[in-house]
């Protein structure tokens, strides 16, 4: 089929909104008029879900109440807690994650309201919640105890806190936030997206934002990370010289016409400005661990594949090292990705509600007309 | 704001399909060619959800392998049974059947997979496990016992088997079945446009059934036919003629500039073939019933809105008198109305599937540009 001037919406503007704007041919990206750049390392990720739900940066007075409540929010509801070990022994994350976020409406007072106090609290508590639902399956499949909250960490401390055991490395748990911050909000990404045609029937925003969870599960979205992490540790696994197998391999799968995990964007014609600052972390994080094989490798595919297609690295290419040396699971990067995003999904629930109208395409029909049913006994 | 072009996506094409078309104009609505009106009453729900996942009408070969395919999914995955008493106690119906068609991926041994053959099984699966969910969600939350599934019996029978625990009367087992026929597909609706958003990004069956259940648990799709049904029953609560009840204040709230639930739709701009069917086979349950209270308050308030607003009554409106007369409880009615669908979304899912392309739009910056972030101690 010939792809059509909207096939995949490509160009075609869906909606408004007032949370963040890319430049595709500049390379900037920006969160209510921020631009990114000045964010990343800067502003921390409560300030930046703060900011992109409630619309302003937040004063001190604001920002320490926004902190308390999202401390408050750090605890699973009692129906999701009854059924983790069950899933998170027969679901892979991102499953489990859809089913624990569905299952949590169930403990949260507001779930049926859509009035706009009831979708601010919502976000705040999904928001906190996110982490602690990771840390809990991780614990759970491990068979171990999730530690409680330490109400005095930032989200990505306490993230790490109860996802390895252990109280993280300070530039750790900073570079965890940057990610955070660079991961928050993305325009009308395919999760944001859902989580808006879901809003958009006046549904609530636990469905909605398990709409996303569904949707960037897929590897052409939040999956991404995940295989460009296991498509290095496969290279790496075959032996020889890393960077000549890295090298050898790309150049192969391009001749393929295969696509390379983590390189182009549809909107980016230049380098997306996230992946700038993911690379200086990975660099960082690979010199302070000893070994920064992988992150030579990156480098080293970079090169091939912008010599060869002239493509960039997206946000998911260097996230995925950055995750790696922080020492998360590697099949728990596409839920660190839904912990960030989910305050740009719940901040997106909250603007489509506010000036509502139901998102309803049209489609183009390519099948067969005006045939004749023939009862099945004649058929 | 003002109505931009493509608000809502009224009239974009947002995808190719050979599923179903609708004319508007006309009003006819046709699945892979097969216009609705020869399918209503001459096709089984069975034929057509065969037709819509796999392409063709059945031979009788076909069609008696696919509904022992449909009798032996007609069961529910250990993980969402071991959670089915919580769930029914602690969520309402369309959130209850979220988290239990998220938790029944864990039992699905495809569930990972989007190989051609795999959704094909999936589809089947999701199709017949649907209202044995609903079934049982009913059973719980009273308490009772659900019975098991007859094989003998087709999808809308064995339904209002276990649903209410006893054999039931075939005519209203074939009404049930033509209108199972009337929902199972209708192009890009918001929920099955969001489950093609989120299959778009080879994310799973599952995901995307998900994604669609929680979209049409919204009131302005799927969750229009129990509003239909509580407007009919708060109207006749308040005693007085209910004919002229209806009148009143139905005029009264179109004065106001309220909307009135299940009439106009997007697309048609005359009678939805659907409508027509419900309609009659509402007059015919209503007739059978001995009381025809709420057909005829439809059919006033019917005439109301086309009198002083020229619209139509859409799939709801009837379809709520329809359940009604079924025994169908009021708040089960959109899950009934997900039961049918499962049939398109899979299809929908398989479709997206086979030749896909992510679908990621555009969106229109509305917010201030270029601010100088200040940090926190200096704000």
């Amino acid at each position: 089929m010939a792809d059509k001037p909207a096939r995949g919406l490509a160009d075609v503007v869906a909606a408004s909104t007032a949370l963040s704007d890319i430049d595709g041919r500049a390379g900037r990206l920006s969160y209510r008029g921020y631009d990114i750049n000045d964010l990343a390392g800067q502003a921390s990720f409560e300030e930046v879900a703060y900011l992109l739900q409630r619309g302003v940066a937040p004063d001190l007075a604001q920002l320490d109440g926004y902190r308390a409540e999202l401390a408050a929010g750090r605890q699973i509801g009692a129906l999701a807690a009854a059924d983790l070990a069950g899933i998170a022994r027969k679901q892979p994350p991102m499953a489990a994650l859809r089913s624990l976020v569905s299952l949590a409406s169930a403990d949260d007072p507001d779930a049926e309201s859509n009035a706009a106090e009831a979708n601010l609290r919502k976000a705040a508590r999904l928001t906190a919640q996110q982490p602690v639902l990771i840390a809990a399956y991780e614990a759970a499949r491990r068979g171990g105890e999730l530690l409680p909250p330490d109400p005095d960490l930032g989200v990505a401390a306490n993230f790490l806190l109860q996802l390895t055991g252990t109280k993280p490395d300070p530039r750790g748990a900073e570079i965890l936030d940057t990610c955070l911050v660079l991961h928050a909000d993305h325009t009308m990404n395919a999760s944001t997206f859902a989580a808006r045609v879901c809003a958009a029937t006046l549904s609530d925003m636990h469905s909605a934002v398990v709409a996303a969870l569904g949707t960037l599960k897929g590897p052409l979205h939040g999956g991404a990370n995940e295989q460009v992490m296991l498509g290095l540790e496969q290279i790496r696994a075959t032996g020889g010289d890393p960077l000549e197998a890295v090298a050898s391999q790309v150049t192969q799968r391009l001749s393929a016409g295969e696509k390379i995990m983590g390189f182009g964007h549809r909107v980016y014609k230049t380098e997306d400005p996230r992946a700038t600052h993911l690379r200086r972390m990975s660099a960082e994080l690979a010199a302070a661990s000893g070994d920064d094989t992988f992150y030579r490798m990156s480098r080293r595919m970079e090169e091939v594949v912008f010599a060869e297609k002239g493509l960039y690295p997206n946000v998911d290419f260097y996230a995925a090292t950055v995750y790696h040396y922080l020492g998360i699971p590697t099949d728990l990067f596409t839920p660190v990705f839904s912990a960030s995003r989910m305050a740009g999904w719940t901040a997106h629930v909250i603007e489509q509600h506010a000036d509502n109208r139901l998102i309803r395409p049209d489609s183009e029909y390519v099948g067969e007309s005006g045939l004749a049913w023939i009862p099945l006994d004649a058929r």
